[in-house]
């Protein structure tokens, strides 16, 4: 730690998931994790009137239950670090409003629920908060009015496209606790390689995850076999072909551990939804709702989770600059005394 | 530290401040601080061809003049927390694109400077890195352009309304220093009374401003006159009064020691700005320009900085939301070993 050629920044006393806890629209609940997310609401509108506030109400939900399902006192609760994909950051701002909690607002695109968990970990293990969580969403319907077209348009979708998912994880960190554990956790640098195509973000992101995964093998000297699942957040079908064999060019092969947050979401045949889903609210709910409860019931030991985040705006890309990407790295592993005790 | 009922966060080993740098528009150079501001730009466009691209521009200049003014080796920079106003946080994506350092994007508004000097700080006490940068911008024409009217449509200005500073600041926090030291951070939590006037910004952030004070005073039991300067970001005339008013009620009478960045940075007779001004630039560069360059040659010993965000959306507003603020702490010390050593 403290060394400006390290990257990698391994947690002392690493912090433990306590609670954790995934709420979904139809589209969701319909595809092939459906039956592990906490809470769906048929409608999509989770009971508001603009697709905002369902947003909002979206993520409340989420915050709710996690803190229920790990029994914790919303009492307890010391920060929370959130961020969403809406201009200024509302679905998190308004929807957490009602805990009257220190708030951190993040925004890394589809990457915001890693960084929020990279932080409130790396706090946690200084000793700055026993309990903080970390929470972020996305909903179609807000997602398309705002990068897109509102939905009533019916403007049609290019094969590269991703699907934002309408979803929502929120993740309760605490200095104590039985797994799974953030062990390590590494922000990303803003790689941009000059992609340009709105329809293709997972081409886009995918520099940007290949950047962080060979620096995180290189610093650790761990290989991909080490782990029984590496995560990306949500590169869809063409960014995880593209990491998958570039990665396999550095030296890196992937193949039997690799998968991505995109593509587990949505039914590969069933459901239409092009490259995978995407958003801010796709990796929060497949981790919150599927992975750390797999590892909390023995189905894996160590998973590695990389969120990419697309740092454009529609207006950049009218302006004729290109995509830039992200992506942060957190280490989840239900081995707390393996690496990093406390020394 | 730790525990759920305190807010404060005391830094072990205060990090210190060793670089900072403002760069601004003409009139925040025509302004009272205008010559103690590293790098100005008559025409508002740093050279790009969109106001947008401008603004990244600066957030590049500051945080390179903030380099070179600590003397600091680019390379030993080793995270950057920043953030600005414009959707998707574009401004600082695209702007500190080139320096290739762990990017951690916030959201917090006006708030945001202090949001990412809190977490550098932070990060940097817990041992996580030696050296991080803390960046913040915002740009009225493209504010204007976002979030009022593009300025071809002249639109007039509410008497209560404030002026988005063209500014941007950098500073450079160091495990290692002669201080400005870093000693205690507050994070905000989210405060909504019910205020739902866009051009009255003022009033709109002033309880959050005040809820943070409070809490600060009443935990670490010091008083107003502690500080030879208590510091709101930028609540302008009409938040500053109030903050003023209410905080007496309260028990605190800060008259003596209390300004506000927003009316720090215009003067006031003769710059037509309402209000004061505004934006995550204007406290971002009346701290690295103006505060932190007089604290190190001994003007200020103490200051207290409570940087204020208002975190709606111009289409939240249009759905009948009102509007929530948020007030982070930030205490800016020469005293290193008064309070924080290590135990």
């Amino acid at each position: 730690m403290g060394d400006a050629d390290v990257r990698v920044l391994s947690l002392k006393n690493p912090p433990s998931a306590v609670g954790f806890a995934a709420a979904v629209g139809q589209k969701e609940y319909e595809g092939p994790l459906g039956s592990e997310f906490d809470l769906h609401d048929e409608t999509g509108t989770f009971g508001m009137d603009t697709w905002e506030k369902s947003e909002s109400e979206m993520q409340r939900l989420a915050l709710n239950l996690a803190l229920s399902r790990g029994k914790c006192d919303p009492a307890s609760l010391e920060a929370v670090f959130a961020g969403d994909l809406m201009n200024q950051c509302t679905s998190s701002a308004y929807g957490l409003l009602g805990f009257g909690k220190p708030y951190f607002g993040l925004y890394g695109a589809c990457s915001t629920f890693a960084e929020a968990s990279m932080l409130a970990s790396a706090m946690i293990s200084a000793g700055y908060f026993q309990k903080a969580a970390a929470v972020s969403s996305s909903h179609f319907c807000s997602a398309e009015r705002q990068f897109r077209f509102p939905l009533e348009y019916g403007g049609q979708r290019a094969p590269t496209a991703q699907w934002t998912a309408t979803a929502a994880g929120a993740l309760i960190l605490c200095k104590e606790g039985k797994g799974p554990y953030i062990t390590e956790v590494m922000p990303g640098v803003i790689v941009d390689k000059g992609i340009n195509d709105i329809n293709n973000m997972g081409a886009a992101m995918a520099p940007a995850a290949i950047d962080s995964l060979c620096t995180y093998f290189t610093e650790t000297g761990k290989k991909p076999d080490d782990f029984d699942l590496i995560l990306t957040g949500d590169l869809g079908l063409e960014g995880h072909a593209i990491t998958l064999t570039l990665m396999k060019n550095q030296g890196f092969d992937m193949t039997r551990v690799y998968n991505d947050c995109g593509l587990l979401l949505y039914g590969k045949e069933s459901q239409d939804v092009h490259c995978g889903g995407s958003g801010c609210g796709c990796s929060a709910s497949v981790i919150c709702g599927h992975i750390l409860k797999g590892m909390a019931s023995g189905k894996w030991k160590n998973v590695l989770y990389l969120a990419t985040g697309a740092l454009m705006s529609p207006n950049s890309l009218k302006q004729g600059a290109a995509i830039p990407g992200i992506a942060h790295l957190v280490h989840f592993s239900m081995d707390r005394s393996g690496e990093n005790s406390d020394a």
